[in-house]
């Protein structure tokens, strides 16, 4: 269900199984860090996005849950294989962007949020959704929401489950930013100008200082490391024979 | 100087003592655990608000700290009992909302900030004043405060110990919602049509969440066994039967 | 290349150097150290700012990165000379605001970001570009920034090194407060007017609880102790005599 193209430096992997409003079957989430893990080997940024200009995802696919009712052990294989996924996405090393231009529901907010940044366009709709179902949503992706929206939102969105729009959902944290594709095209780009060793490091560092991290050995040696690496020299003398 | 009432499903909470625009006794702080508990065992969310369309809560009430200048097994008192209430209310399995429609001062701040959701009308009014009496803030409120601001809001705040309106405290993080006191009914109606179980374990991993937990036995036991709840084979067969 | 004059209860340290565009040298860290901890001494809250109207801060001086190229001990030097400036303006007893008003980069913004507020004037223009030279950034420095913007800000931040403006900045929580140079004066002044040791004591929760910590001995014990300063006892009466 996902499609995925190198183009140059940029990846661009498209959940695409309209014909389910783009919900991940459990088969999904292994193929979500398959292809994850493809586009972290192939290029220097991941844009990740649904149907162009519409749904971005439903969630988990509801009509597999009738299995879940009675068989707690697939309820567990369920739950791994979502985490699977999306940790596996989290943790590839070059920088990754959702763009969200519709529908981002349950589980779908869970895999923008796998992501370092959110693009939301002016279409988007986020709302998650357990409450509403009875059922619960992993403690990584609150914790992974708490810190992006903070205790007070998270509860709003947790316990009301009703939807919030692309403006909302950067007022609140929950996109980075509120533009349509472009600018997720510029960001992208932008990303893919600068130093992968640099990109690689400061991704560490965010993650690290996301799980509360304020020391840290390695990065200290990565810091000084990258002075030698060749790339600022190289980068210094650019940007001191530029035209002015 | 609390009232509550039972309207089916949600209760209302209102701090009622007017006389001293709702400012807290030492005695208050135990009426408040009570009154929470209390709800937390008739109803499934619970509203708390001040005088309707006027004062929140002044604060800890000032006519009583002049024992405190004397007497230290005073302080200590009147320390824990604060404690006491606060985290009663906070620790209560229903979800919680705050509605501010007036001023809302000192530790009537750190009463919103004990419910799980602020939302603040336009008359709302917020400020933090210890700085400008020459005492201090409890840690535990501090810790929320940063946690649904910021470190560098919540400096601002405590250390200007200037007010702040509905609209601002909901540009930095200190209401989730700024609205009218139907947003907040409407928020708590949406709560209160989720599943319970749900609700409680969603608002458990909040609290989690927020003091750093990423990983929980319990939250990953609690996410498998409400599938087998009956609450989401009722709500699937409603979900798959509505009209469309 | 720092300019401090102490004017009553408020500080005033500004970066002066314009022939760099306020680039630090390696020199200046400590420099900056010794005007904190001066200022500290002598005043009541501080104001760091950069040239009146324009630049705040370029960076630190990549005029002499040459030698970071070549000599492993020179980077360790520089990255230890950074952390103590910074460490020293961050652990200062009094309260600090940074006024923004004009370019503010790289390093610049953990300048900004090792102060207690931010004040982000209309010209303010913000960049944090280490992956544009091929460098890193401090894992101190990231976790502050974390804890100010969330991990998603932080990461569009670091990995695009991109700039942006002072509304913004104030947007997305990297400025507290979106105004002019008048503003940071108000809010100084607000600030010296309240009382010494609630300022000290807060200022210390405030960076205990960006740490995670949400119960503190030191802060209880401080936070009965205040009572019996005097200080309030005086503010008490001040405030019942109020003219009203």
């Amino acid at each position: 269900m996902f499609d995925l193209r190198i183009d140059g430096a940029i990846a661009r992997l498209r959940l695409d199984r309209p014909e389910a409003r783009n919900a991940v079957p459990l088969s999904g989430w292994g193929e979500l860090a398959a292809a994850a893990q493809e586009a972290a080997g192939a290029a220097r940024v991941l844009i990740l996005s649904g149907i162009p200009g519409g749904v971005f995802c439903a969630g988990a696919d509801i009509s597999e849950f009738d299995r879940l009712l009675e068989d707690p052990a697939a309820r567990a294989r369920f739950r791994k294989a979502i985490r699977h996924g999306l940790d596996t996405l989290r943790e590839i090393p070059i920088p990754t962007i959702a763009l969200i231009e519709g529908d981002c529901y349950g589980a779908g907010v869970a895999v923008a949020m796998a992501c370092d940044i959110r693009v939301a366009a002016s279409g988007a709709r986020f709302a998650i959704t357990p409450a509403k179902l009875g059922i619960s949503y992993p403690q990584e992706d609150v914790h992974r929401l708490v810190s992006l929206v903070g205790a007070g939102q998270a509860a709003r969105l947790l316990l009301g489950a009703q939807g919030i729009d692309g403006a909302e959902a950067a007022r609140v944290g929950l996109a980075e930013v509120h533009a349509d594709a472009g600018a997720a095209e510029a960001l992208a780009s932008a990303i893919a100008g600068n130093d992968p060793s640099s990109l690689r490091t400061l991704k560490s560092a965010v993650r690290l200082a996301a799980m509360g991290v304020a020391q840290d050995e390695g990065q200290e040696r990565a810091f000084d490391d990258l002075f030698g690496s060749g790339a600022l020299a190289e980068r210094l003398r650019a940007y001191r024979s530029r035209p002015r």
